[in-house]
């Protein structure tokens, strides 16, 4: 029987027993964790997730040939290369680039995650999920923590320091999905995330439908919602390693299907 | 219209804008709240939610004729006149009295609530509301709402920083209750915990599938988790008054039944 916990919010991390669980899966579906997995299926060498344009500029004054990208308030931050909207991470753009990335949700609790605990240790698996990955997160985060003995923790990463219904639907959905592998003990949060998952409308729906949401759609950014809805159409799992997250390669099991 | 949103976690409270909330409900059924219910139910003049043991003890030094109430990993605090059950909340125990109550959960939130923002000024009404007040502890705040022309705000206390199902639950059924007032604009995290609660089974066996239920029962407290449970019994609104929690009185309008 796997345990596997949600955490509505990155606050709870603080309170969270991080060391339990084997496996960690980060969730900004709009739009970070989404951008993430965009860029390394476009051939992105890596993409470094940093909390602040300054640790980003930090990077780029460093010499390395990379790629800032990132947002403040849903718009690119001034200078940088790339924004934090998916559609902009096109293979000419990425291919080969590691990319610096800042955000103000979905980086900053990938910081949280390796902050709290005893993350980012060789024996905790961290990875970046989202709605167009679910499956494949799913199945990467059962197989890690049956590897290492541990549980599952989905982290969502709210948006400006509030719960975020698209993050939690996000991992009602990863949710799912690890019950095709087997048996699931719920913590609260999961159990919370799974209801309300289970009275879900369609991806589409609930992007659109949730406070993020209708605030990119104000500010114009039909497209990626539109893009960031797509339920488990991506193998790629983003999974960090010494600080940046590479693309944890297709399976060989790996089938078609919701789940 | 009336918009309402749920803090899932009492650490939400540091981005939420206060301000727009004309009514404020802190939850936390398993006990605080409750307690409070139940200790002013029985004739207690007053709660003083407070946030430690140093600063209830530091009300029994200023030579007032209180009671000290309140508990630290589920027990009564060493030298207290009370624990949190709110069994132990007895008329011939607490008529006319004053309680200083500190918990680890839930007069902390109030706390926070407190120092978060406009809460605590004469236009923000504050309450305590547990599943055994809910249906009162709805009308309260529908009625507060509307004459501070405001929006309502339940914020759920969780356990040791930690998401508490029981208390989303609880959430839930506070608006149901709300509903029955009027139509809703619903938040991110209202409409979480409306389909937790939409998809719940009774009252007990929520509050015993919870983890901090389930601690709870661990500890021997099978009476108070059967006393917590019971939904919409009493018509006792704790409200703050200059930080004093009093009972807000039997409002003309009430009837039976479950909202």
């Amino acid at each position: 029987m796997l345990y596997v916990d949600v955490a509505l919010l990155p606050a709870e991390l603080e309170a969270m027993p991080l060391a339990r669980f084997g496996a960690v899966a980060v969730i900004d579906v709009l739009r970070a964790t989404t951008t993430m997995v965009a860029a390394l299926e476009n051939g992105a060498r890596g993409v470094v997730p940093v909390a602040t344009p300054a640790e980003a500029w930090a990077w780029r004054a460093a010499g390395g040939p990379v790629l800032l990208g990132g947002e403040r308030g849903a718009r690119r931050v001034p200078g940088f290369d790339l924004g934090n909207s998916p559609l902009e991470y096109r293979r000419e753009t990425v291919a080969g680039r590691l990319i610096v990335l800042t955000t103000t949700n979905g980086t900053r609790a990938f910081r949280r995650v390796l902050g709290a605990g005893e993350a980012g240790s060789n024996s905790q698996e961290i990875i970046a999920a989202c709605l167009r990955n679910a499956q494949a997160a799913a199945r990467h985060l059962w197989r890690q923590a049956e590897a290492a003995g541990g549980d599952v923790l989905l982290v969502c990463a709210g948006t400006d320091g509030w719960f975020s219904a698209e993050d939690a639907y996000c991992a009602a959905m990863i949710l799912e999905c690890l019950r095709e592998h087997g048996p699931l003990e719920q913590g609260d949060g999961a159990r919370a995330a799974a209801r309300l998952g289970a009275q879900a409308a369609d991806p589409r729906e609930e992007l659109a439908g949730s406070r993020h949401g209708q605030r990119l759609l104000a500010l114009g950014f039909h497209q990626d919602v539109e893009y960031c809805a797509a339920l488990s159409v991506s193998q790629v799992v983003p999974r960090l390693d010494s600080g940046v997250l590479v693309a944890a390669g297709t399976p060989a099991g790996a089938e078609a299907g919701a789940c």
